[in-house]
């Protein structure tokens, strides 16, 4: 039945997923083969799984082995050139729209360290700023503390200082990196935006100008300081793919402007506690999980909120066994307990009826516990100090090390 | 009849002034008067030359007390402030779109270096050469060249280097001026600046995120190493009316971003040679004369392509005398031959019939040669160092002396 419920759903047009929007029909799931087809990106496959697993001899990450990370562009052009002996770049970002981070936040980062650490390369982390200054209508300090509350969060996920620039666009924007905008800019008419992003003509200018400032770090000569005379390394962007967007467009126009275009490595939405049908709201904090919530409330959200695919009574629990498709703390364990057989044996015991709603619960709450208050401890030990040096505008002279 | 044919010229809607496009009706001469309805500026009136003239101690400049800067904005807004005993600062730019500039060009700094000698306050110079990169689709590279080639023209116009920062839009946007811009870009949206620019969905986005970077330098924040703690600063720009567009949208979102509307003093154009029709032509050689141009093609340009208003016959001439209001070298004395009496005297004596075309013209090429090997000599003393030392971003101590 559920297998039906999906086919029926992929003939519908109307699931919504861009940078600002991410509704299934219905209040149903996202439908990712539907967005892979429609974005026209490709399948990360098992065999360029494995093919990561070889040149970076170490396992691959969780969100890669278990299609966290499901979709890509140009992927294998980054890898047939680290075969090569070839380096490339990495360029995530984050939009600080608010104080605190959630579980689903961190993933982005939690994969691009791992990327980092396996293929040796440096990083560039934008944070957009100005884009939640316009779209959430923040004051530009406002918009620029948050910027740097969020560097903290970022730099508690473990980066390597010497391979990575976190930087914010109200202070970095400027120069090669403002030239890269214009070439970007002049490529791109407003027809163009409106059919990409939605735009219409009561949108403020700033919005629609918005896209360059996005695309221009997938460009090695967006920072001269980094990159100088590199002007042929590749970029890969990890990141979810309501971002696929902004670097369709970046890749349309790349080659008309004499860059590479970036490839992308694309994760699926972390769902919300009360079910999987998109990502989690900031605006509600019974949806999530933060990184500043105590053990207390991870323990009461996860019991109280986390959508249960077990059955409504005991009995019916051991004769039918829960649905594993629906259940919020089966997919979070999948995000977040690395062991893959005990992984494996929650999931069949469960299914089977002999585990209950409850263990799995306190399965996912010890998982979490553990993973927050590590997230807690590292950013109370990062300092102004460390974001100051981590956004410093400076060279990297062992970042390919 | 002459007068007939302006009044009917009124009647009609179909003049165009903006910033790329300067059309009168039919060929004719542009109103500058419906320009200033329809722009809702204010005349500059006799009164306000002579409160100039009391607050500066000097007589006032040739294009003040002749009319070429003809209109405002909120300029007795400033002068009141200086009666207060503030300070305030100057604005004006240009967009380096040719390599050598001609006359017309000279004639907002030739204005600027006065107001700034007069009211010895500080000036903001802004070369748009990402404004030209993206109008005339020069490479990012050509168009920074040709704004350093135009600010060594900028530089011979005599500007005092502690008073002045001349800077280009690919080298100094970013930081806070990039703040400023996103500032007004939240307030415009894209149907005020269709409204305002005539930019359709066809155009890129590179134009239509433009108008904000022309906006940010009116606002003194947009230059923390010169204007730090000085928020409160007015700005007065002098320009050509081509350019009030940008300066109507500024003055418009201006208290809305918490800053003072910019004051405007704003010129007509200079006519090309043909004739008084509009702004001159730098895609046509023989409309305009160069500051690049030798004595010799000084010389050749007005005898062969200045427009007369003379008779066609010496005896008509002598018999009827010559239309000043369609003579160009008549037009050209007015900017350019300070001598008030001896303007006088030319104008009477040519009116009467006394005084014959070429004999004019030969007061003409006198005086332009004089201004051309002025600024040639001037502009050939100008070094790279000194470009690099106008365009360094630094504070000006003694800016306000």
């Amino acid at each position: 039945m559920e297998k039906k419920g999906r086919d029926e759903q992929k003939e519908a047009e109307d699931q919504v997923v861009n940078p600002w929007e991410v509704t299934a029909k219905d209040g149903g799931k996202i439908d990712y083969d539907k967005l892979i087809d429609k974005f026209g990106c490709q399948r990360l496959d098992e065999a360029l799984i494995r093919r990561v697993e070889r040149l970076t001899s170490r396992p691959p990450h969780v969100f890669l082995r278990r299609g966290v990370f499901f979709a890509h562009r140009d992927f294998i052009e980054i890898l047939d050139a680290v075969e090569r002996g070839e380096k490339f770049y990495l360029y995530t970002g984050r939009g600080p729209s608010s104080e605190s981070l959630h579980l689903g936040h961190l993933v982005p980062f939690m994969f691009t360290k791992y990327l980092q650490d396996a293929f040796k390369v440096p990083l560039v982390i934008q944070l957009t700023d100005d884009e939640k200054c316009m779209w959430k209508n923040l004051s530009v300090e406002e918009s620029r503390r948050l910027a740097r509350e969020n560097a903290k969060d970022i730099i508690a996920c473990g980066f390597d200082i010497t391979k990575t620039f976190i930087f914010s666009d109200f202070d970095y924007v400027g120069g090669a990196f403002y030239q890269n905008m214009v070439k970007v800019a002049k490529c791109v008419t407003f027809n163009k935006v409106v059919g990409i992003f939605g735009f219409t003509p009561e949108d403020h200018i700033g919005k629609i100008s918005f896209p360059p400032v996005q695309a221009a770090p997938s460009f090695p000569s967006s920072f001269p300081h980094l990159f100088s005379g590199k002007d042929d390394l590749r970029c890969l962007i990890p990141c979810a793919i309501d971002q696929d967007p902004y670097f369709r467009m970046t890749r349309d126009v790349a080659p008309r402007i004499g860059f590479h275009k970036p490839a992308l490595i694309e994760s699926s939405f972390f769902p919300a506690l009360q079910g999987e049908t998109g990502k989690m709201s900031a605006s509600d904090p019974t949806s999530a999980i933060y990184v500043t919530d105590s053990a207390k409330e991870i323990k009461n959200k996860v019991n109280k909120y986390a959508f249960s695919g077990g059955q409504d009574s005991i009995e019916n629990h051991r004769k039918y066994g829960a649905n594993l498709e629906v259940d919020i703390p089966i997919k979070y364990l999948g995000f977040f307990l690395e062991d893959d057989a005990e992984l494996e044996h929650i999931r069949k015991e469960y299914a089977a009826g002999r585990m209950l709603t409850g263990e799995v619960k306190k399965h996912l709450i010890d998982v979490l516990t553990v993973v927050v208050e590590r997230h807690r401890r590292a950013r109370a030990a990062v300092t102004d100090e460390m974001v100051d040096a981590f956004m410093a505008i400076r060279p990297l002279p062992n970042m390919f090390d």
